[in-house]
């Protein structure tokens, strides 16, 4: 048959990262050798799909079908299932108790006196994990000789959040509509629902939260719910639960309450019948994600009860039905004239220990919001008695949108390796998610998700990438960001050492670099309003105090920065003492947080001798000059891949250069309008003035809209 | 190499008609013979795009590379190109000056003393459209030894109308959001846009007006007009113009002008700056399309001045770059108590012979709004002196929107074949369109697209044919719709007759199904307010009369129907006067516009001998079981495409007959609440109560959201 028959199409960034394109011969040669027949069950859906992903990846990694067999026959075979599912595993007698529900054994053994790779697991899930790990093996080229791996997730609950409307409309998304057609299901199920959940359990992802945080109540209709259960089935042989974000007054919209007050009995009954009447539905439904008395949604504290009375009356709900509860702590009042920054501590440290053991409380990596950089949330370490979810954002809201090139994997891991110092020196971020500082079970980290309708899924092909170490760390909060990187660049593009290298070093620069085009040394959320596109300190456009750049910043005259030392509104105060001693001292304060947590004088000498003006100039320009280097780096590397990925890339490396510009002349020709000061000699000037950057508007911009 | 080296994809619809599958051995074998080699020119980009087609083309069809030659050097060559272009063509001296710019002759030739094909054309564009044809005989295995074909199009602007919004919405679009992504553009030039221009020249449109006629001023700022610019660099090659929508009162809103007169000389000044602005970045941009004073938008009565006087001044501006204005004739008012149906006659047809010679005035298909049958407009034949376009709605907007099966081609024919009698027995509708009625030369034919991001760009495989049938009447509106539906199905799906012939005739008798399902018997407009989904004939909750449905369809006790004779409307009397005679004639009416025309007694006896009211009622039954025959169809022709698009296919067929079901079910329910009559004997009672079906509501409905 002849290649021509199907016409090749281009890579368009469909596959993600399970591509499965040819190796290169020698390559291809080497795992045929090792991959002769594979034996694997298929009594349940996902055996199924186990069994159909790794005869899928190995005939297009090795270009020819990997004939299926009942037993082993020759050297060489792949053997995945269960002890219980097949007698070849059972025969091998290896200790699966501890597996868990998701864990797996990959190993060379030897069956019936031939050589073969055993992919074991206690449960099904296991196995396809496993089967997913074996695949990346031979996807990015590594040896299978001596194979003796064991692998447990170290967080229960690894779930996206997808910020989707039932309009179709995503907030914050990029990538563009929501993949869920709510107007076909339940009866149409696309395609593409298939093949998110099998990208998902390819990197450990075993959740998603379908809706938007901002919640309607017709999502728990009963027409919508059987929308839900028709996802639920296509994901769970994927290991897949699916979740919901529910509206707190949902008993008085559709259930003809009048309250929707947690203590109130009818509430508490409604909401049990609802859970009653989802897992009738659903039988492995997740739960309920909460965005409660936060922006404008309604809470228990319209009726003068506290969060955890609302968490634990939905929590008792769903308790029966093995259901949890993740409720945010991402609160914050402009009433309240209190640093924002300190809101969220402010409000629930107190509530410690008087949630329900089935409820997590969902905390963002940072005290404000998802900017570039910030110092990680100070209620890890500080709630012990609580299981403590980290909530990312994958999707880059503050981060250029779908056209920057900026890898999350470093800022991810910045917040997971941070110590709280809670319990002494070694209380990481990562201990505090993974149960083990406080010795919780209950575990989880959820991602709002960048996916869209896009081809691509996420905007762009290196979008995909933070997807990817999401999911990765979810599963290891340890993993290092820059391994994972080189993992998904050979999956993604090519295992050539000389293409793989410098877009690993690419990539592993691009949030620094991306921190100093837009907000270096401690500022934040200087980005413009509403859409949060660009650049604009200037703006105080906002109705909210604290939605304003000119809030977060502080300039004036003689300095800039927010004073949240002890002599400012004292935040430092709400880290564990050594941090808040640290962070209260000018002196100590790491640079990349100075203007945090300091109000501090333009001609302040920084560590480098130079002023602060002067870092403040360098770090912008040094940013841009960063992002030239990302771009002449991809120029470099011209016909290593396929043409569509690369011109793509190519073209939003140019869109992001401009754009580093734009935020770096706009922001100096602001602080400089501020500051009074001349630029350090050698600097450039913004070629345009403060007012044309100022007059400036995107009314189209993505991702925002007044729904 | 192996065809495992590149997973096979499923056929997900992206590559629409133009799929270019290998053929069976037999008919690839066939044709094999009869293109040894191909001759194309590639000195400009539409002969690059043309050689580029026909290669893709016989390399998919045919299964191996077809190689390029200067000259012929064998038998059953395949040669392309223009007498200017290439000596080859040149010394067959061939009559191509009758072609004009578009027309093309396929003829079997002698060159050299070999045997081959010639794709002649006078210019590159008629060449394009040539091979697009050639190729489109092999994919419907047509025989090609004994070509002699002469092509010209009839209608000289063939035009899609994209009802898409900046922000990416797209009004009564059900195939996900607006494919242009503004936000990316001029940067990035998704490659999606090339192979949208490919599917469009493959079927002879010329142009696209690329933003919703309810325009903003944005579009014509110039960081917009430079996003356009990069869309028309690449549509170019392809033969494909743009067209924008404008808003009459840009001058105002981007101008800093105080009014948009269009006898303000600052106003015009204004128009002529903007248009030598647009013509220097897009030389040959098309011109704009209208909406004026309709539905809320701006337009020259606000000044008290003509639809003329508002066309003729953008013609002015545009006149002098060869550009045009297609200025919309739907305009109808709340506050006008004149049945709506006669407004846009009784506006425009006085202003017959007032407009520009660049103008053109676009009258939808029938006086109301796009309905599953509507008697075709008054307005054409009504205005000798002026060029009139046809507006068709390729969407499904009152169709059953993306799941419903109903193909359009049988309306599109039954407009264009329609007599209009203006001057006697055969002036048909396409008569006028084509301007052989009154000599005009300047003639256009619309379609509001249905094109989305779905993958499949129509939200299913069978809305394509929609787009197709359109683009091929657009070139040549006497072409039936049948040979038309045969052509798309063996491109899209199979060349296997037993495939071939029932799906023609579920395509054929969909539309008619459609009608009696939904609104029978000249009923129209009886559908769900606002999104315009289900039924609703007893709704009254639209703001305007003229947007409900019990103003259509006037039931009460004792009939039922919209008087338009002489006795009420007299809307009879803007037809012609022997149709007017006819329509006025209760008796003469043809019994499909009955209602349309005519309100009569429930117990009104038929042609049939039935009563109304037994036919009414027999109608509604027959659309659903139709539609029970077409999923019975489908279900007996699995195996003989792709799972995926079977699969959709069927489970769209699903939705359809549910949702036929409820429209049969909702109105005969409803109507009986007002006739007070009794089902006929062996017609089932709706299952639920008219209050259920009422109580329906559709809050996320696609298309539609009040922006």
């Amino acid at each position: 048959m002849l290649l021509g028959a199907a016409p090749l199409r281009a890579e368009d960034g469909y596959d993600l990262w399970l591509r499965y394109r040819l190796l290169a011969p020698e390559q291809a040669k080497f795992y045929k050798n090792r991959a002769t027949e594979l034996i694997a069950g298929s009594s349940t859906p996902t055996q199924s799909v186990t069994r159909g992903e790794l005869l899928r990846g190995l005939q297009g990694l090795l270009g020819r079908d990997v004939p299926l067999s009942d037993s082993v026959t020759r050297d060489n075979a792949i053997i995945v299932g269960t002890p219980r599912s097949s007698a070849l595993i059972a025969q091998l007698h290896l200790d699966t108790q501890h597996l868990g529900h998701d864990g797996y054994v990959i190993r060379n053994v030897v069956v019936d006196g031939h050589a073969a790779t055993a992919i074991v697991a206690q449960e099904d899930m296991g196995a396809l994990y496993g089967a997913f790990h074996f695949l990346r093996l031979l996807e990015t080229g590594q040896a299978i000789d001596h194979l003796d791996l064991h692998e447990t997730p170290r967080v229960k609950l690894r779930v996206l959040n997808h910020w989707d409307y039932l309009n179709g409309q995503v907030e914050r998304g990029y990538a563009g509509a929501s993949i869920w057609d709510w107007w076909k299901l339940p009866d149409w199920r696309a395609p593409r629902y298939t093949d998110y959940a099998r990208a998902n359990a390819s990197i450990g992802i075993n959740g998603t939260v379908l809706d938007n945080v901002n919640a309607g109540a017709t999502i728990l209709t009963s027409t919508y719910l059987q929308k839900v259960a028709a996802l639920a089935d296509v994901f769970r042989p994927y290991g897949i639960r699916v979740y919901l974000s529910i509206r707190f007054s949902s008993p008085i919209e559709i259930g003809g309450l009048k309250t929707a007050d947690p203590l109130d009995p009818q509430v508490q009954a409604w909401w049990q019948a609802k859970a009653d009447e989802i897992y009738k539905l659903i039988p492995d439904f997740g739960g309920f994600l909460v965005k409660a008395n936060s922006e404008g949604q309604p809470g228990p504290e319209d009726y003068q009860r506290s969060h955890a009375d609302g968490a634990n009356m939905l929590a008792n709900a769903l308790a029966p039905h093995g259901g949890i509860v993740m409720w945010r702590a991402f609160v914050y009042s402009a009433s309240n004239p209190e640093d924002r920054a300190k809101q969220a501590y402010d409000e629930f440290k107190p509530l410690d220990g008087r949630f329900r053991a089935n409820v997590l409380v969902q905390v963002k990596n940072g005290p404000v919001d998802f900017q570039p950089r910030e110092p990680f949330h100070p209620l890890f370490g500080a709630m012990p008695k609580t299981p403590l979810m980290t909530e990312f954002e994958i999707t880059k809201e503050y981060l250029g949108f779908a056209t920057h090139l900026v890898y999350l994997g470093p800022l991810f891991e910045e917040v997971l390796s941070a110590d709280t110092m809670a319990h002494g020196k070694g209380s990481m971020v990562a201990k505090v998610i993974d149960g083990s500082l406080d010795g919780h079970a209950l575990t989880g980290m959820a991602g709002v998700a960048n996916i869209g309708t896009d081809r691509d899924w996420c905007g762009s092909d290196f979008n995909q990438a933070n997807w990817y170490v999401f999911g990765r760390l979810a599963w290891n909060p340890s993993l290092s960001s820059r391994a994972i990187a080189e993992e998904w660049v050979r999956m993604t593009f090519s295992n050539d050492q000389a293409f793989v290298k410098p877009v690993v070093e690419m990539m592993m620069g691009s949030r620094e670099a991306a921190v100093d085009y837009m907000t270096p040394l401690g500022l934040l959320h200087l980005m413009g309003p509403g859409h949060h596109y660009g650049p604009a300190p200037w703006d105080a456009s906002e109705s909210s105090a604290d939605w304003r750049p000119v809030y977060y910043h502080r300039a004036n005259r003689q300095g800039i920065g927010f004073d949240r030392s002890r002599s400012g509104s004292d935040a430092v105060d709400q880290y564990a003492a050594p941090l808040a001693a640290q962070f209260n001292d000018l002196k100590q304060t790491p640079e990349q947080y100075l203007l945090y947590f300091h109000h501090i004088g333009w001609d302040y000498r920084m560590r480098s001798g130079h002023t602060l003006w002067y870092e403040l100039v360098a770090h912008y320009t040094q940013g841009v000059d960063d992002v030239k280097r990302m771009r002449q780096t991809w120029l470099g590397l011209h016909g290593y891949i396929d043409e569509q990925r690369y011109e793509q890339t190519a073209a939003f490396l140019t869109i992001q250069e401009k754009e580093a510009q734009w935020w770096r002349d706009a922001s100096i020709g602001y602080f400089q309008s501020i500051s009074g000061l001349p630029l350090p000699p050698a600097y450039a000037s913004p070629p345009q003035s403060l007012q044309y950057y100022e007059s400036l508007t995107f009314p189209y911009a993505p991702g925002f809209s007044s729904w």
